[in-house]
């Protein structure tokens, strides 16, 4: 049983700090949020105290778990009085360096997964990608993860970055694609609703599969008489014409060189 | 109890032929394809008859559904004899007109989803977008497609192509951008594995809400020290990098559109 202490109360602390408390063998003992409220709103969640005063952060904890906004995370570090326990922050674009000079025994916790408020989340199948400043520090990361997680590996600061990108391109970049489909129906009084399931099984497909071999469409089977009639429709609207061509363009090419 | 005749053999032919056979009501008393094997095979599937013959088609036919690939659409109709049956295509993108001068009844019945050979589909959740050349045509349509799926409804060749735009968005471009997902990890000696449960939860999550509102991310935070630190990891691909910057330039500015 080990000592937790959660600094953070946005939608990774949160899901963070239910699911660590669910799977029982770890003791969450305080909670700290810049803001009261939410100190408070979250530690009744998880029975347990609070403070929004960064000196009062209790320094017996066996693990603080840094789960804030990545530009606030240097300033919060610089705030903390040094601890002996383990300090991992949760972000996928902040470098473990950020402890370094000031704690002795660091690390990162990194969640894979895109988190919303009151959407429940099986933690199970999140992967947690784990950095250690030690081998100790990274066994006791590994223990915590392993206890909410059936997915947990080692990756260092430059694979998180670049897996960051990854998923900006396949969560943040397509969820855009979505907008963009659900302003083309709007605008032409078709209901989001039409493309729910094809778009759900988009995604499913990959599962499976990987989506090299998952490409169909006009630009896939390089139909440029599709192509054209739906660059000339696109026409009033320069950008989502430019996404259009660019995609096209690059899936075309990557198609035929798969194939070649 | 219509009968119903099968022109096509691919993925949607397939399925559609299937889903029918299964919900009972209605016999598919023959399938025609190009290729002799494929017309067999399908033929063999839904217990009927088969040719490679476009003169063998049955003229006593209540309803022909036209399944090929879009370019070949308007040579079969060419070539096919006149019939009193209502034909329909199963294209996005092709007009109803295609049927224009060489048939009476004829109309589009449209299934809105990504299909895969091999892979089941449970038509009650795909929607079915129908077209029709007078009222007996449309609701002879509706009557078949309600019996497979509980999302029927009518839509005009020009909202058709819309939809078609937005799948290319919302599944072709999306499938593209897991791709480029799939290459930055593995260049980077990680497993598409560790993305799957992302990919999956961003399509689970526009499922209840509108993607507009489920966007995150730096672009739409208009985080710019995470996006320059993104485009400068990107420098030696600059396909990616231009994808990069003109999505993130979209979202922050549809961001700050729909938050001011």
């Amino acid at each position: 049983m080990i000592n937790i202490v959660i600094l953070g109360s946005g939608n990774v602390a949160t899901l963070l700090g239910t699911s660590l408390s669910k799977a029982g063998y770890n003791n969450i003992i305080q909670v700290w949020s810049r803001k009261l409220e939410h100190a408070k709103a979250l530690a009744n969640l998880l029975h347990t105290q609070f403070t929004d005063d960064i000196d009062q952060v209790v320094d017996s904890a066996d693990l603080y778990i840094l789960s804030i906004s990545d530009d606030a995370i240097p300033f919060v570090v610089s705030k903390m009085k040094p601890v002996s326990g383990i300090i991992a922050h949760t972000s996928g674009s902040t470098s473990i360096d950020v402890f370094h000079n000031k704690f002795s025994n660091y690390g990162v916790f990194y969640p894979f997964q895109t988190f919303s408020i009151g959407k429940e989340i099986d933690f199970k199948n999140v992967p947690i990608l784990l950095e250690g400043s030690d081998s100790n520090s990274l066994s006791v990361l590994e223990s915590v993860a392993l206890s909410i997680s059936d997915k947990v590996q080692e990756c260092n600061s430059d694979q998180r970055k670049v897996l960051h990108i990854a998923a900006v391109f396949a969560s943040n970049f397509t969820n855009h694609l979505y907008t963009i489909s659900q302003k083309l129906l709007e605008d032409n009084g078709l209901d989001f609703d039409l493309i729910r399931p094809l778009i759900l099984e988009t995604a499913l497909k990959v599962q499976e599969i990987m989506p090299a071999e998952a490409q169909t469409g006009p630009a896939a089977r390089n139909d440029l008489s599709i192509i054209n009639s739906h660059l000339k429709q696109l026409e009033s609207e320069p950008e989502l014409s430019a996404i259009y061509r660019l995609l096209s363009n690059q899936i075309t090419t990557f198609t035929d060189k798969n194939r070649s």
